[in-house]
């Protein structure tokens, strides 16, 4: 692993590109089912009686399939894993439209903001500005996840 | 429905609590499959290599768990479902531990803000500082949801 991608190497403003990925209604209802089962998450009959109008995937499905299209992504840049150390958690999450049966959704994420851990020098802490789009490039979450970075040893 | 919890009724410091629920490892392992397949979310030998030890659940696995375990709670309390208008989003998520394989989760909201909707008085936004713990009452993850409710009709 000779070219691994270290917090010195990810300068603010470079991007990363992810998916695309379509939701369908299966498992729309079967996360909702699992995880968060509101009747507007679960059928089209129980959404038209909400602001929601038909059905519309959890916000935390949402998230999940944020993380299934990213690690995707990665997972084919190991020069990037191999600096990984996690994330310590997540800014600004916004779910800004619903996410419906069928939709394409991809994303972007922008380095926005970075610095040295002060408690451990071989550490980074990287902030990015996450924003997913539907197949009409109308944003449907957003959020800033703070990742953990290897610092290139000195 | 003569008792609604409208925005009103809900002061701040007011708490509620949810859960318990237990992680299997099979759950740990087919979420991550599915939706975060780092190698440390997917098996004990993986893991073994990085900081994480053993096998730990995905960080967005636990958001889901945290819903169904609130969602389980709030529909037994149809009078706070009625006023219920859904979430804008999440700040200040934290994951402050791992979740193991049969660790059991339980959670708590607090009222922390709460303000009428500039554009909407028909409706409040009710930010909630939530915390889960595991079962050796250590803190696993913390997040502030953003809520929306409606206010009491005039």
């Amino acid at each position: 692993m000779d070219d691994i991608v270290y917090f010195e190497d990810m300068p603010i403003g470079e991007s990363f590109d992810f998916g695309p990925l379509t939701v369908s209604r299966e498992e729309t209802i079967a996360f909702a089912s699992e995880f968060d089962p509101q009747p507007f998450h679960l059928s089209d009959e129980a959404a038209a009686t909400t602001h929601f109008g038909t059905l519309s995937a959890s916000g935390w499905h949402t998230t999940a399939l944020f993380m299934k299209m990213f690690v995707t992504e990665f997972q084919k840049h190991p020069g990037r894993q191999a600096a990984s150390l996690g994330a310590l958690g997540v800014d600004e999450l916004r779910w800004l439209r619903p996410v419906r049966p069928g939709d394409t959704l991809r994303g972007t994420s922008v380095v926005v903001d970075k610095k040295i851990s002060a408690s451990r020098p071989d550490m980074g802490i990287v902030r990015n500005k996450v924003t997913i789009f539907n197949q009409k490039d109308q944003p449907v979450l957003s959020m800033i996840p703070i990742a953990m970075m290897r610092t290139r040893p000195a």
